[in-house]
């Protein structure tokens, strides 16, 4: 990173920092691998939550955005006027959030998922009195057991209820696909378009995302466009993946070593509100660059604990930079990120964290 | 919970709610304790974050409030002018910090903890050119192996070192225990005050603290001062730990079923970044209140997933709450939490959250 080491020094910690330049070469990196492959990229805007860096990836050529609540839709909307086309991945359910719905749809292109007749039909008793209609998108289980219809012939059943509902459009199928799915993806989702289109309705887009199988994208030909979310930024689950290295991860915690009360022992003051709890899979809660030999083997709330097998060798006031075992998460955390932009650091504002519904 | 359905109806989700009776109520009934065994009462604030919250403790009986970090306790101090005692349970290091700190030190009676003769000369070189002197307690390690000197004999030199130091006065020993820690909290903490004593220096304050062991606090009798910090809304760990009942939880998280796509699997709007991923050695991420039947196993960033051995029961639309793992981690993921005064919900700013430094 090209940080100077004066500039380290002057931010105070713990503090999380956002490398610009390697945001960038992660950007270009799936861009690439998309155009090459005919996919569009609708990058998910959770990991970073900021409009800066979804302009950055619009004008890499991503075709729009993708969101997963109203609020960050909107804070995304009101921070960039080049986002005006986004997709929110979520079943909105609840009058409060379809009015707010409703009032960003007569911004942008918006469209959202289903799964069931129950959230199609409050979509459509929303926009069935609005000015545009609204796109809507059937959400497939191809696998990852979350949400989404189980079967292509209820996705096609779901679909023709949405051709028929006032005020909406049907926009194609969504699946969040599970690790080593590209078959599963295929094979759904080449039925459930067949099936759609014996009904004489197009299936305009197919849409399938996540970063752990973004490079395996291209063994579903079907899908038309692709979501990855932490690819811009990178985590440590990836590289214990072999999805990416430490010098792809743009995003770092900057944390002081505030005790080291025993030789094979130093705690820093990053801990559970900072770093979290995630663990997707994995032991221990980061990694401390330049550090193999130690493992945050515990976190409370404002402490994590580095333990080593070897002397610690880490004095108090020493500073530590730690890939986060899930990017997104903690992005959600602070209020501010540091973004490096070359050498020099700069607060920027989390617009679309902290706001829950 | 008085909260009417009406009410409850107008809550969009996932929102925290704080039940204010039970609150009060978990405050009153360790300050009876406390009073009964003449422990004065601390309460660590890094479960609420709000002055108001604290405003409660201190009127009950408290004697002033622990913080974790010097930007809690700013938001202490600007927020409620009944605040003017707070310890700071963390070693202090760097300058940015160390200004804060003397800054803050000049409005309100402040005092913090060190383990290591550098923490001690930081605050020195800082405090020696301030009006008033900060007070120091030693941190010790009682057997949670985080903080603390590991000696009664290193406490005491620490002491000393203090007691020397220009800017600064020595405050007495501070620990966190570990689980059924009181034996050795009583051990440690009676030979370190013997030792400081025999070189003449008073120990003027023992503070322990921990919701998950106050109940034995006076098991410690060497202890003078209690730091709870959960047991003002409780959660599911002290649940399951046999500390409080489901009653007793003032903080639940509402959320909104949002798809049901399989008889025994149902999903909410409530995901790693609103429950975060704390498990506190349980499985499972909440209970559902009324629902001993389903289990929360799986979390992404927005979603909850619930499954049950019986059908699960709900539908689209229906709302469920939860009683979080972690409660202190969960006020910090939010905004604002909708305190609940008897009927009446309100929105409250988590005034003290989101500040990482």
């Amino acid at each position: 990173m090209p940080l100077s080491a004066e500039s380290l020094r002057q931010i105070d910690t713990p503090s999380v920092l956002v490398d610009l330049d390697i945001a960038r070469a992660n950007i270009a990196r799936f861009q690439a691998y998309a155009d090459s492959h005919r996919l569009k990229v609708r990058p998910h805007i959770k990991t970073h939550k900021l409009p800066m860096m979804a302009e950055l990836q619009l004008a890499a050529g991503a075709v729009g955005i993708t969101c997963q609540k109203i609020s960050e839709a909107e804070a995304m909307v009101e921070g960039s006027a080049a986002i005006r086309d986004v997709l929110i991945t979520y079943n909105i359910v609840g009058e409060q959030k379809l009015l707010r719905l409703k009032a960003l749809g007569q911004k942008i292109a918006l469209s959202v998922v289903a799964d069931s007749t129950t959230v199609i039909d409050g979509l459509s008793s929303t926009f069935r009195t609005a000015g545009e209609p609204l796109t809507v998108l059937v959400e497939c289980n191809t696998g990852a057991n979350r949400c989404g219809v189980a079967s292509p012939a209820e996705a096609a059943a779901l679909a023709a209820h949405i051709d028929q509902a006032p005020g909406l459009i049907f926009g194609g199928f969504m699946t969040y696909p599970p690790a080593g799915g590209e078959a599963a993806v295929q094979a759904f989702m080449t039925e459930a378009k067949a099936r759609v289109e014996a009904r004489g309705i197009a299936v305009p887009v197919i849409t399938s995302g996540g970063t752990p199988t973004m490079m395996k994208a291209g063994d579903a030909p079907v899908t038309t466009e692709y979501r990855p979310g932490t690819y811009i930024y990178n985590d440590r689950s990836l590289v214990e993946r072999g999805a990416c290295g430490w010098d792809d991860c743009a995003l770092t915690v900057l944390a002081t070593v505030v005790s080291v009360p025993a030789e094979n022992r130093a705690i820093i003051d990053a801990g559970s509100k900072t770093l979290t709890s995630d663990l997707l899979g994995l032991s221990g809660y980061g990694h401390v660059l330049g550090r193999d030999d130690i493992a945050i083997d515990q976190l409370s709330e404002e402490h994590g604990r580095l333990v080593s097998a070897l002397p610690i060798n880490l004095k108090v006031g020493d500073r530590v930079r730690i890939v986060p075992n899930h990017a997104c998460v903690v992005t959600n955390m602070v209020d501010c990120v540091m973004v490096v932009d070359g050498a020099k650091p700069g607060a920027v504002r989390v617009e679309a964290r902290g706001c829950l519904v």
